[in-house]
């Protein structure tokens, strides 16, 4: 199967992750060297990397620390691992940080009381993991060419990460296949530039709308099913994902359209409510590249994600836990 | 009152009818000069003006071919009185401009019926009707004055021609602030560079929201009233608005906020499935500010309009009639 450059946003080579700036997409396939915990920030926190992508970039950061220094203690080791947790924990609000940070920790703090060797049981660790998720993830891609292959038209908001176009991908080659509508996805227009590119890239066919045409889409029946991912999942089923997941979910429940997401299983945030949501600086969408839409004196509210409610869901396509 | 630009935006000053650009603002407020149906059909297609300012146009351009033909008998004016009438039909297709010309076009056959000059009794019938349905729509102010008072914040949709701004400075000046969110209104930011504009000229407070964020407004209880215009009401009470107005009336029931409406009666369209939905051309969707947003052999597709079901609406503002 093809990878979408998406799919696998970061990677490390040597000493330096290698990081897809997804900013610069559709016009560049351009990669940021990340070669410190400051500047793993900085590529989550400017998203040049976002959703699966920051998840790399932490697992891959930890990695960076070890790299970087090979002579410390294993107690001076940890100090340092603990503070590029810290530093990675404050990027952004609504992603997991703090489980993923918190997950190589736990790994750390067993090697130490094992007396293992923090180093090279860490880096397994890592990487096992990283090995771990890869292949659970091309499983979930298989479990999404399922679903899509009973559709004929997709809608799909922000983007997936590869996975969707990978999906169709293996639909097309199956003899099967099936349109897109991608929103827009103001005010980073992330549908506009990364899914319509990967699904474009993949040979499949992408309509791009805005995101006020979505209740018209599903109304018309113009849509089979609703293919959605997720930046945190909760107990009991609620998401949070890029902000207009919530009325599109409420759309299609409305007009009769399966509404699907990808999850991960994520129990630390019990409910919705409980996930703070990231309010992003408003110049982000009273300004289209440098320059002013809106008059000046006109405020600018963007929540980056918002909730959705687990009884719109129709069915999860999660990945695979062990 | 201090009337909004948008209130009134085409002005007939001799034998030139002035219309306001909407498209430049809120850099630049310019008036095109029309002096021929051409022109008028032209500013029409264009979107240099929209709503209200459409049926200005449209009963200022018989003004116009009363004024610039003085000699013709009144059956060759007729016919270029028809003509113009056939061209104006012909702009965009969800504006009920048949309706308009159609009633114009009979009060130029009545006054031919009774044998009375066709040049002074039009001219007569025309102004007549725009100071009725000025005075009329001032009358809605008011309304809309009654309605947001009862308010905190109001959010609305696109733009509705000056009445809501209006309608807030009343508010103001009566001791009452009422705070706006405006979603930016994608593709043609309507809301982002009309509403936050007269808003914001009126010294009322507005947020810019993205389309995508109106679901989280109204769930987390951020709006006490949406409020929007109709550019095509129906027998049965459906409408057709700006695309977007169909999802945040659904949102609203969804949420339990109040929905309501600006509405003109308009019986020759029974219900909402019989408005025919003008599809703008895919460019205008594709690219901003004539750059590509989405990679190249991306299609787009651009809805005008959508129509909301009568269900959705909790009241509405009317016109009122006679």
């Amino acid at each position: 199967m093809k990878e979408s450059p998406l799919f696998w946003p970061a990677k490390l080579k040597g000493d330096t992750l290698f990081v897809l700036d997804e900013t610069l997409l559709p016009s560049k396939q351009k990669y940021v060297s990340v070669k410190t915990t400051t500047q793993a920030v900085a590529v989550i926190k400017q998203m040049k990397t976002r959703a699966f992508g920051q998840f790399l970039v932490v697992l891959n950061t930890f990695l960076l620390v070890l790299k970087q220094d090979k002579k410390s203690s294993d107690k001076v080791l940890f100090a340092k691992l603990k503070k590029a947790a810290d530093a990675l924990n404050k990027s952004r609000p609504t992603f997991p940080f703090s489980e993923v940070t918190g997950m190589v920790l736990g790994w750390a703090q067993g090697a130490l009381a094992q007396n293992k060797d923090l180093r090279s049981t860490l880096e397994k660790s890592i990487n096992g993991f990283l090995i771990g998720i890869r292949g659970r993830r091309l499983e979930r891609v298989q479990k999404i060419a399922e679903v899509i292959a009973k559709t004929k038209t997709v809608l799909t908001h922000c983007n997936v990460s590869g996975e969707l176009a990978m999906a169709a991908a293996i639909c097309k080659a199956k003899g099967k296949t099936i349109s897109f509508f991608a929103t827009e996805t103001r005010p980073y227009f992330q549908g506009a530039k990364l899914t319509c590119w990967e699904l474009k890239k993949a040979g499949v066919p992408v309509t791009l709308v805005a995101d006020n045409a979505v209740g018209t889409l599903l109304r018309d029946k113009m849509i089979d099913a609703v293919v959605v991912g997720s930046d945190r999942s909760c107990a009991n089923g609620d998401f949070a994902n890029k902000i207009g997941t919530l009325q599109i979910a409420v759309m299609a429940k409305e007009f009769g359209v399966p509404f699907y997401v990808l999850t991960q299983p994520s129990n630390k945030v019990k409910k919705g409510k409980d996930i703070p949501i990231e309010i992003r600086h408003e110049d982000e969408i009273l300004k289209f590249n440098g320059k002013r839409i809106a008059p000046k004196g006109v405020k600018g509210l963007y929540p980056g994600f918002d909730v959705v409610p687990h009884k719109f869901v129709t069915k999860t396509i999660a990945i695979n836990v062990n």
